[in-house]
């Protein structure tokens, strides 16, 4: 009997989903994405290298569009804003339309800015960088040339635009309410960023709460204010992080856990209701680690969490075992700021502390690569271990050329359960141009051993 | 009661294996290191960046002088060559001087090059690259300014040192016997390298063997010949591999495996040798997923070792269980040709096969980093898995900047022992200027599993 899924929202998570049912599943079961915007499967990750030029344009961010996946047999409705869900009737309101009645329902809703109630944040010339709309906002708004730019927050959105408007000549500060930029990683790590950004002029305030926006006569912003200073702005952007978009999951009376992420089960099924899935942004996912429910907004963990959603369904359908699950993730992130690459997994001292481990934290410096080789530069890794197991439960990095994305070695061992003794041990890549003889991450296991003793 | 350790070889294995033994031992124990030759602790993996200017001197390939061993209380004795090993006397002979008793022997003793028995091939004008005096030997016969140099052999050190050539101005022919360069990766991966050289104006004479080498009336080599051709040359490398230099360790008596590598336990000791222990280019090492004892000289394994070697010594003098033991490899190996990035980890597809595994392999092509960024360039990943038990056993990248240190995550899967499946889920790090939202790792891993159904 032909049935119906209705995904609701088009990008990463749920075209992901609707392009693996339209794929697996018979051709008379229809696949319908209702998505409230006008784009498809774009890479919000992409938006600050769109703002910086370093992308020429949003089409280039989108990795599918909508003719091409109407094309591939998917009923994508763009513009089109579910406003309810009713799980007892399975069915969908929108806006301004029908009730659309579903069989199985995916809610692929993504996160939405952290907008805190602040005199004068709704003013002219305040932008959020969440859709590709912002961007294209952010990017007009650029165009008339701000005096002052002032970019509130420092984790790596805020970074990301940050570096994009000094680099395009415009007179920019980042306010931040913590001690150092990027609460990613530890403030000490954090110190090397603030020292890079100072020394690509931006103007940082740390240890800053902003208390409200001075609007012009015009409505406009011009001055942001906090306890202790003022700051001239004519260009505000929020970097202030964001939360689930769950409204109508929360309305419909499914269960959310931290920052509002609908609770799932490892097949990305919502708990206590067999019908509907959710994925992406909008849910809370496990750390494989502590087994906490934490809200993690990354395109990657969109990705597979649309991919298992979608084989789940199919199961479902077929009356199968599902063939796939998501485990949760560590917690991996890596950006960049200028030349300066950063990147942590796994637990943060205090995290780790809280999740109950008895952590051993140890910092080396070490070359990128080898250290006789041109160009080698100072590279920081961080990196924790528990005591009485001995396993690697996090790492941090902050260095030059070719150190961040060594966090992966330490991704893929804190995931399979390894101790620092078998980082040691691991057969990593040696050769003067991308390491010394005991690769960086194993330079810090090695003193995590020895710490422990 | 005091006692003495006698580590014959002075470089990556013996000097680490020295170094730990003189931080863990009682003062009033004895330490000594007998070198042939005048250099210590070198990266011989650093001289074709020597050979190409990009390092200033042999000095900076030293990781640590003989004056520092000396004043680190090691008795390195220089120039010193062991000429007999008397396991039953416990005695080392020496050549010229006295034999030297030990309570209990390290063979540190290295690899040596093929030198295959060719007419000619001791003519003058041809060069190997195994120690720093080869290296300086190079050095000064390229500043002779030859017109046409030939390099026999196109494994990792035969390519790094034509391109150093070409970089330096010289015309230059690669010979080797295989249809594609770098056998350490699959032909189609090698076609890749093989384009690159040819692009970079290197003369690539491939599935060729050099029968011999013609000499001129001042015993120079003046033609290198092949079945088909004659090269003209007025200087030639040689980089046909390497051999452990275990003529000491077989007349003594001690059990030799691959390539003349000394087989040795997870504790580096000799097998049936209790007084005896081996470590670096010179012993044989455990493939981690075949269980085959193989030869694969590379400076991150000699470290280990002598670590290994070094702990198991201390708990030997003490009476105490030792704390860690050489887990064996998975084969990694890392290269780069120009700004083509090369790289391996586990098992090919013959070998594979060969080991009793049902490999499928797969292959696919993706971008370096998200593909929209500038900069972004081709990256072919080749992955095999395992059919029945799913595990990833091996993985061969060839591509651009950034590429080839993606194998690390791979190599550390393998020794974790994860399926394909468990890597589609890793948590790897995703942002636009370091990857697309899925790694070219995970990218493969997904292909293993979809052809794996």
């Amino acid at each position: 009997m032909s049935q119906r899924v209705v995904v609701i929202g088009g990008d990463a998570a749920g075209m992901t989903a609707a392009s693996a049912l339209r794929r697996k599943l018979p051709k008379d079961h229809e696949v319908v994405v209702l998505e409230r915007g006008s784009w498809t499967s774009y890479s919000a990750c992409g938006i600050p290298y769109w703002i910086s030029g370093e992308v020429g344009s949003a089409e280039a961010l989108v990795a599918r569009s909508v003719e091409a996946h109407l094309a591939n047999g998917i009923d994508v409705r763009m513009g089109v804003e579910a406003t309810a869900i009713d799980p007892e009737a399975r069915t969908v309101s929108t806006r301004g339309g029908a009730d659309l009645s579903y069989d199985r329902l995916v809610i692929a809703t993504g996160a939405e800015p952290v907008r805190p109630a602040l005199p004068g944040i709704d003013g002219e010339g305040t932008y959020g960088v969440q859709t590709l709309d912002d961007g294209q906002a952010l990017i007009d708004g650029l165009a008339e040339k701000p005096e002052h730019v002032v970019v509130v927050g420092s984790g790596y959105v805020g970074l990301e635009i940050a570096e994009a408007c000094v680099a395009r000549g415009f007179d920019t500060t980042v306010i931040d309410r913590s001690k150092a930029p990027l609460s990613i990683i530890e403030p000490e790590l954090g110190e090397q960023v603030a020292a890079a950004m100072r020394a690509h002029g931006i103007r940082l305030l740390s240890d800053a709460s902003v208390t409200g926006f001075t609007l012009d006569h015009s409505g406009r912003v011009s001055v942001v204010t906090t306890k202790d200073d003022s700051v001239h702005a004519d260009l505000v952007v929020l970097g202030l992080g964001v939360t689930a978009r769950s409204k109508l999951a929360a309305d419909a009376g499914l269960l959310l856990g931290a920052k509002g992420g609908i609770v799932v089960d490892e097949h990305q099924r919502v708990i206590g209701h067999d019908d509907i899935w959710a994925a992406g942004d909008c849910v809370v996912t496990k750390d494989r680690l502590t087994g906490e429910l934490i809200h993690v907004p990354l395109g990657t963990h969109a990705n597979k969490q649309g991919m298992v959603a979608a084989d789940s369904i199919v199961a479902d359908v077929f009356g199968s075992d599902p063939r796939i699950r998501f485990p949760g993730i560590v917690r991996t992130a890596i950006t960049k700021f200028c030349a300066l690459e950063i990147a942590r997994t796994g637990l943060g001292e205090r995290q780790a502390a809280d999740a109950g481990f008895d952590p051993v934290t140890v910092s080396i410096e070490t070359t990128n690569f080898a250290g006789y080789m041109p160009g080698a530069e100072k590279m920081t890794v961080m990196m924790l271990a528990d005591r009485s197991t001995r396993r690697l439960i996090g790492a941090q990095i902050v260095g030059g050329e070719d150190s961040a994305l060594r966090i992966d070695v330490a991704a893929t061992a804190i995931a399979a359960g390894l101790t620092i003794d078998d980082v040691v041990m691991l057969d990593l890549a040696y050769a003067p141009p991308y390491s010394s003889v005991w690769s960086p991450i194993q330079v810090a296991a090695r003193a995590a051993v020895k710490a422990l003793g």
